[in-house]
C-alpha cells in the first residue's frame, strides 16, 4: 500500500467537501452514487445521454441532472465516468475540465484513454455485478485502483478506502485479466443458471430446485480449487448422458451447440 | 406424497433392520452409504470394480468389500447402484437377487433398465454434487424418486425421508430434464470457475479474489429470475471489450472458442 504521507498537504478529493460528478446513470453509476453519497461525498450531478435514467439517479442522490455533457459545473473536482467500455473515449473527449481528478470504472480499458486528456486520472473497477435496483454494499467488493502518478495513486487509495475495506492495485494488464476472469466466474456462470431456469420452467419448475447444488458448488469453488471439484457427465466420460443430454437439447441449438463445446473441452481436459 | 396407509402391514426396506448393499464406492454411494449408516440403517457390503475404491468406502461404514457383485449376500434387502451411468446396465444383468429392492442414482438412466430385471424396483437421485471427502448434509438435499409401482413409491418415499427432508417425486422424464439442467448450473458454471482461476493464477492471484462476485451471483440467481440478472460485455454489447477479451485469450484456443460461443449466444438472446 503507498504511503499518504507525503502528500497530506495536498488538497485532494478524498477531502469530502470536494464535488464530484457523475457521467452515467447505469448500474456502476447508481450503486457508486449511492455509496459515495452515504460516505458523506456530495454529488453535483448526474450525466446520462438519456434524460429518463439521468432523472432516476439524480432523484436518487438529489442533486441536478442533464444530457449535455458541457453542463458539468466548472469548479468540479471528480468526474466518475461509468458508462459502456464503448462510450469511454468519446465521453472523454467531450470533458473540458483538464484540472479535474478523471476516473473511469471499468475492468477492460485502459488507463492510457485518459492520461492523454488529463493532468490527474486512475481507474476505479468495483469487482461485482450490479443492478440498478439491488442495493450492494460496496464495503465487501473489492476496488481495483490505478493512479497515473504515484501522488494520484496514493489519493485514489484514500478516496477508495472510504468505500470499501478491499482494496487492491492493479496495473490496466492486470485489471484486464481480472475481468476477464470475472466474465467467466459472473456474466458466464449467470448464463448457465439462466439456461438451467429456462429447462425447468418447461417442467413447471424453476432454479428454487437446483439452490442446494448451486451453494454447494459455490462454496466448494471460492473455498478450494475448482479444477480439483470438477464433476458431472463430461468429466466422467459417461457417454449415453450425454448423448440423452444431447438429444434433449435438439430444439434449442443454441443451447445444444454450449452442450457440446463446453462438454468437449471437459472432456479433454480431464481424459485420462 | 403418496400416502402409506394402505401399505403398513408390509415389511418393507424403509425399517432400519433391512440390510442394504451398496454397488459403487464412488462420490454419491460414498455420501449415500455415510447418510444411511447414521440414520441407522446397516449396511452389510461395499460392492466396487476396483479393491482400492471399495476397501476405502469399506472402511469408513465399517463392512465387508469386494470386487464380485456375486458376493452380495443372498439376504440382502436393499441393493443401490452408485455407479456411472455408463455401468449401470452391465451390472444390472449380474445381480440375481430377484426379489430385493433395487435402486438406481443416477439422474439420467430411465428408470425402465431396472424394470425388465427386478419386480421392486426405483430411482432415488439425489440433486447435489459430491465429493468423496466433503460431507455433505444430506437432509437438505432434494431427493428425486420413482417407484415402480405405487406400493413401491411409498416404500421409497419412506426411506428417503429417512435421509432427507426434501423429497420431490419425478419420473424419468422430469429428472432427466432435471438433471440436464443441474449439468448447466452445477457442472458447467464449476467449469467457468475453473477457467477464471486458470486466468488468476497467471497473475498470481486466485478465485478468492472473486468470492464477493460469485455470491452475488448466485444469490441473485436463486432468489430471482437470472434471465434479468444477466450482465456483461456481451449483454450490453461492448465490442471493443468483447475484441480485447478474445485478444487475451489467443493463447487458449479452447477457452476462446468458449468466450466466443457463450458471448454470441448471450448477444442473440439480448438483443434489442
Amino acid at each position: 500500500m503507498l504511503s499518504l504521507t507525503a502528500f497530506e498537504h495536498v488538497i485532494n478529493f478524498s477531502e469530502m467537501s470536494q464535488k464530484a460528478v457523475l457521467v452515467g446513470a447505469g448500474n456502476v453509476a447508481t450503486q457508486l452514487g449511492l455509496t459515495m453519497s452515504k460516505a458523506g461525498y456530495s454529488i453535483g450531478m448526474v450525466i446520462s445521454k438519456t434524460s429518463k435514467s439521468s432523472t432516476v439517479l439524480a432523484k436518487k442522490l438529489n442533486c441536478p441532472h442533464s444530457t449535455n455533457i458541457h453542463d458539468i459545473p466548472l469548479d468540479t473536482d471528480i468526474i466518475i465516468i461509468a458508462v459502456n467500455d464503448d462510450a469511454i473515449a468519446t465521453v472523454v473527449k467531450k470533458i473540458k475540465h483538464k484540472s479535474a481528478h478523471v476516473l473511469h470504472t471499468s475492468g477492460t480499458t485502459e488507463m492510457s484513454v485518459l492520461k492523454k486528456h488529463f493532468k490527474n486520472c486512475g481507474v476505479l473497477y468495483p469487482l461485482q455485478t450490479f443492478s440498478k435496483d439491488i442495493a450492494i454494499d460496496l464495503t465487501s467488493t473489492p476496488l481495483l485502483i490505478e493512479g497515473n502518478s504515484k501522488k494520484n495513486t496514493a489519493i485514489l487509495t484514500h478516496f477508495a478506502k472510504n468505500i470499501s475495506k478491499h482494496i487492491i492495485f492493479a496495473d490496466s494488464k492486470k485489471r484486464k485479466e481480472i475481468h476477464l476472469a470475472a466474465v467467466f466466474a459472473c456474466n458466464f456462470s449467470n448464463y448457465m443458471y439462466s439456461i438451467a431456469n429456462t429447462i425447468l420452467k418447461k417442467e413447471k419448475l424453476d432454479i428454487s430446485i437446483l439452490s442446494a447444488l448451486i451453494e454447494e458448488t459455490t462454496k466448494k469453488a471460492i473455498k478450494g480449487n475448482p479444477e480439483l471439484q470438477q464433476t458431472g457427465p463430461a468429466k466422467r466420460n459417461d457417454k449415453i448422458t450425454l448423448k440423452t443430454h444431447i438429444n434433449l437439447l435438439k430444439k434449442n441449438k443454441d443451447y445444444q451447440h454450449i452442450y457440446k463445446t463446453l462438454s468437449q473441452s471437459i472432456e479433454k481436459k480431464y481424459k485420462k
